[in-house]
């Protein structure tokens, strides 16, 4: 049986500012918790049913109960495994190669699917406004399916970041240029903005490349999912 | 009050054996339900929040109480607005400019993105095999956005399909010709397979080109996926 003291807390670290408060965030899953190991993320404690109690090599387990882990998982049908880890410490931003910019992306879902889309194309710095949703958000930590262990995730203010970049700035808005017409260069950064919004005004005067996917549908399709726009520009950043 | 027949009509219409039965389906929220009937679907029937009375021009609504919509809807949080659609009889193929076909696609959040790709795209048909998730679910129709009014869907065999079209066809492989290096023609199939399993085997031989799109990151990154590939691949189809 599980101490009263650890189901409450893995419970609080549902909430962003428990997390905060103690630099704890759970993963839950095989995968994902093994890819956190391997990644050398430090881990405080990690529950696992009965069966799985062998499941890891070199590192205690502790058993617990279904309704237990009922209890304190973010899962409608808990996996059965949950392991607690501290929040690393972001590394500094190097401004090599291309880094990622979002601005104000508030579903967790869209956060974890653009971390999984920077572990495929290679990038390793992203930098959120700090009104971005809270990458240790167990939705987000489960939509990045173990590849927040290699991107460096940062949280910090846009127009500071933007300003004291010495790379070209680029952001993704509906009326830029095509970005079949771009040539795109080595390095730089891409914006991208909030779902609803877009890129924030504020923001403008900094970003002097404005890309967009060209529409081959009627005007009246529908514009692309964020994350989907972040994908197929990610890609055009690859392919010169 | 709605009468109990409608009531339980359209909690019937949650399951595939009921739509295909009575050729009817529903969609909720005012913008699906405006583009779909702009689209000249056949409106049944549209049961609406006594707040909304005045939301559709010439169109006859009913009014509907907040338990009985909770108890028909397919949301957790329904918006008051539910309309009951005629299921159209799917176009012919017509094997002019890209077909996008999609092999057993399982998960309704993936098709309804496929759906609002193939829109953005200017992609009009859309052929799917007879075990893809069907295009009515509720859960589809919710994350098409009214996309489906632009897209006619065929569900088919695909051996047969693909052995009949005079198309090239393209399939979406982990180990392809990277897609930087390929010159896509105007017209021509592309296929993509199922989230877990990729393209079955047996269409390998009717898929005379395999493409990939390359991966820039670490070996153990996750892959893309299967909406997201599809609409890295359209983008591709259409830069050049």
């Amino acid at each position: 049986m599980v101490g009263k003291k650890w189901l409450k807390l893995v419970k609080r670290l549902h909430q962003k500012k428990y997390r905060n408060e103690y630099q704890l965030f759970f993963v839950e899953g095989k995968k994902g918790i093994q890819e956190l190991i391997d990644a050398h993320l430090q881990l405080e404690k990690l529950f696992v049913y009965l069966e799985f109690q062998d499941s890891f090599q070199d590192v205690p387990v502790e058993v617990i109960a279904q309704k237990e882990l009922r209890f304190i998982s973010a899962l409608k049908n808990p996996n059965g495994l949950l392991g607690v880890f501290q929040v690393p410490q972001p590394e500094k931003i190097e401004n090599r190669g291309w880094v990622l910019v979002l601005d104000d992306i508030r579903d967790p879902g869209n956060l974890g699917t653009i971390i999984r889309l920077c572990d495929w194309f290679g990038i390793t710095d992203l930098v959120c406004s700090e009104a971005t949703v809270d990458v240790y958000n167990p939705k987000v930590i489960q939509a990045t399916m173990g590849s927040i262990a290699r991107v460096n995730v940062v949280y910090t203010s846009l127009p500071d970041f933007l300003k004291n970049t010495e790379l070209p700035i680029y952001g993704g808005y509906m009326d830029g240029v095509t970005i079949y017409d771009e040539e795109l260069p080595d390095v730089g950064v891409l914006v991208m903005g909030n779902e609803a919004n877009g890129i924030s005004p504020d923001l403008n005067d900094l970003i002097k490349n404005r890309i967009t996917i060209p529409r081959y549908g009627q005007s009246t399709a529908e514009s692309l999912n964020v994350a989907m726009a972040a994908g197929i520009l990610l890609n055009e950043i690859r392919r010169k």
